[in-house]
């Protein structure tokens, strides 16, 4: 399939600029899956997508309605004595906020040097395009597929998937693979082709403190009950120690130790205490100290505030005593942590903190266990041939923080393991004000794919 | 002049119904203080005033500029062998926010029971137009006024008074009086006529916690930096000890200690345990244990959170971690406290307790030194025999948490001292949702008030 190969490789490069084209418009779609007031254009994602696969010859296309956001389906079968890939991605995106920030508005995108910049490009409308496009150059520019495909495009990944158990459940006939490709997971920096082995989970709460039954002027009644604001600030202050270990009880339990090899392995990445500081742009680096900074992001457990929010935020003076305040606090989970365990724990803590001079309240939006995988399959095999051959760089292996609930779902439920890549860069600016994707990057990882993609058939 | 007293009384008695409909076409004018949007609204209450006081036959009415907002002056003067008083109030009111906890729009007063609910009906629109009522009475029923009175109605109060001082050395010679009545001090309780002797001075600052240089993925950098709402929080919940001590260095060198015989009169207020935690519906009360709750709220300092915003607070999970964070704080100061004295306290805790992973910055909003006034003055005697004549009862004499700089800046720049007294009860929800009016209190503290001016006379 040397030919093949070569024709699709080609086909893409003569295209580079309406496959850019096409990314354009699609990003251009708000498709934030937090807010309600987005679901039409959640909607209009989900059709575009689905056009666009038909358009690309894929099969039995359908937009599949869940009880909240509808998932992409395609595929394209038949080729035999090749296996079958599951291909996820989402197609919702974060929110915007803060606005204010942003260079160009989120949703107009715009190129600037050699980036595109507009919410969803890197996270991750940019990585199902770089999938799309390479299958329509070996469609196209190559002749056909040299595998088999079923396209599973979701869109409430940025709510924690969810629906998506469920829909596994009920649609396992048309996800039945031999793997799932997900390119989520992004690259450890520019030029550095990245195949991510363990994946963080997230439980994500927001806690309720309230006090007087409605505000207060401070002034007349400052002194005498306790501010639901520093009640709060006092219960968030505890959750860490004076080295940034995580205070609630029992939360390292299940923490699996890292072994002597990992730790070697981790510290050989190019992610050190002075790349942490370039990426981040905070004064000095935190959290705790036995641990190296790559170490702490991708295998040790973290608790963030998220939001706080409380009392009169506007601007000026205003002397209110407020009734009520809010944090969004989540924490990063790593095996074999679970987030109902970690709930509990949270509960606990507040119930053995909390004073009796306010009342609180927990609400958990969602939680997804944390994920590994397993390195010496034909798939991992496949993608770091290709992942090398078009960067002529050796792959990096990573343990990533962030968290794909899908990964430990398909395990779960259909028994499916995942091979994680992508290509954003650490400084995409993802969940963030301009989002951006480093085209050269894209470009290569499309290449990348279409290898991948012939790999796997030879 | 018992006749011109009776009548004058009288005349208010059967006024009282118009005197109610001034007072909502008062209290319909959203002049809002703190935010630039309500300028114009600010000046139509100061032009709403000064016609109504031009109606009233006051002389030399002008609406005098300031670096922000207004002045409203108003003078009748030539009662020989009488005093001259100056009348003080202010015609701004609070934000409203959050505007879904009022039962009726704010700015369109709605009666419910024996209460007038809208902003500004107790804080303090309703308090300046009893004044108004009163010598309307004493004007048009009456006959004439028995004593001189200039008026000096300022747009400032709620964001601090900024431009008072500065309007007090430029206008010497208009404010030129024996003393300053000024009826925005409230009453202890229902039937508890009040005359305030104390008041609380105020520091108010927004502090702002910078970590990295943008919003991060909470996932791919979670762990390695210090989280600014988290940093914030730890700051915070530093500011109290265990006992609700506030720990900056110094904070409580200049508090003067409470004598035994004020701690007694104190002590016989009714304002124990059970009348906090009605007024406010807090679970518990808390606060510095060897005080009482009255005096922890009128004679001791106290730091209070105003509001906390950091990060993502719309609906759903975002895992963002924030680039930064803010809080809003005020102390409530005491003699000899000063607001410059407490900057620094405030500065000196961040030097000495934010951690060098962050960066911080301090903005002083607006500060305001404490009071005490003298109670063996002709102004107080005629004052606490008109309250106890009208409501048949002791009047209490009473230090309160509120902050009113205007009493301190009369006293520093013109020498005038305050009588502080007025008709709004504590459960009026001052500076909060539902603000209301008692309209039996308010027409009780009309007719006080005819007394208070013909026993001056006397």
């Amino acid at each position: 399939m040397t030919q093949e190969r070569q024709a699709a490789l080609d086909y893409a490069r003569e295209h580079g600029e309406r496959f850019l084209a096409d990314l354009k418009d699609l990003v251009a779609i708000p498709s934030i899956s937090t807010a309600d007031e987005h679901r039409e254009d959640i909607r209009r994602a989900a059709e575009w997508l689905a056009d666009h696969l038909r358009d690309l010859g894929m099969e039995n296309v359908q937009v599949i309605p869940t009880e909240r956001h509808p998932v992409v389906y395609a595929e394209h079968l038949g080729v035999n004595n090749a296996p079958t890939v599951l291909i996820y991605g989402h197609y919702d995106v974060q929110p915007v906020d803060p606005l204010d920030l942003w260079e160009s508005p989120p949703f107009e995108p715009s190129l600037r040097g050699e980036n595109l910049y507009a919410r969803g490009t890197s996270d991750m409308k940019g990585q199902v395009m770089a999938v799309l496009k390479a299958v329509e150059s070996m469609v196209h520019g190559g002749g056909g597929l040299p595998v088999n495909v079923r396209f599973m495009l979701e869109g409430e990944e940025e709510i924690g998937s969810p629906s998506l158990p469920a829909f596994m459940e009920t649609h396992r006939h048309l996800l039945k693979s031999d793997f799932c490709l997900n390119p989520d997971a992004g690259m450890i920096g520019l030029d550095m082709p990245t195949i991510t082995y363990a994946l963080r989970g997230l439980a994500y709460f927001e806690i309720h403190v309230y006090g007087p039954e409605h505000d207060l002027h401070s002034g007349t009644y400052g002194g005498v009950v306790h501010n639901p604001a520093q009640a709060l600030a006092e219960l968030i202050a505890g959750m860490h120690d004076e080295q940034g270990h995580i205070t609630l009880p029992g939360f390292y339990d299940r923490v699996r130790p890292l072994s002597k090899e990992e730790h070697e392995a981790l510290a050989r990445l190019p992610m050190d205490e002075a790349y942490y500081l370039k990426q981040t742009g905070a004064p000095a680096l935190w959290g705790e100290p036995e641990y190296l900074p790559v170490e702490r992001v991708g295998a040790r457990p973290t608790l963030e505030v998220n939001g706080l929010l409380s009392g009169f935020t506007g601007e000026g003076a205003k002397t209110v005593l407020p009734a009520k305040a809010m944090a969004k606090i989540s924490m990063r989970l790593v095996p074999d942590q679970t987030p109902e365990e970690v709930h509990q724990q949270l509960l606990r803590y507040l119930e053995e903190h909390a004073p009796d001079d306010i009342r609180w309240e927990v609400k958990a939006l969602h939680g997804a266990v944390p994920a590994i995988a397993r390195l010496d399959t034909p798939a991992v095999r496949a993608l770091r041939e290709a992942l090398e051959t078009v960067w002529a760089k050796d792959v990096l292996f990573a343990r990533i923080g962030g968290t794909i609930p899908v990964v430990a779902d398909l395990q779960n439920v259909l028994g499916i393991e995942s091979v994680l890549t992508g290509f954003g860069l650490p400084d995409d600016n993802l969940h963030a004000p301009n989002e951006k994707i480093h085209l050269p990057t894209w470009y290569k990882g499309i290449q990348a794919l279409i290898h991948f993609f012939y790999n796997l058939a030879a």
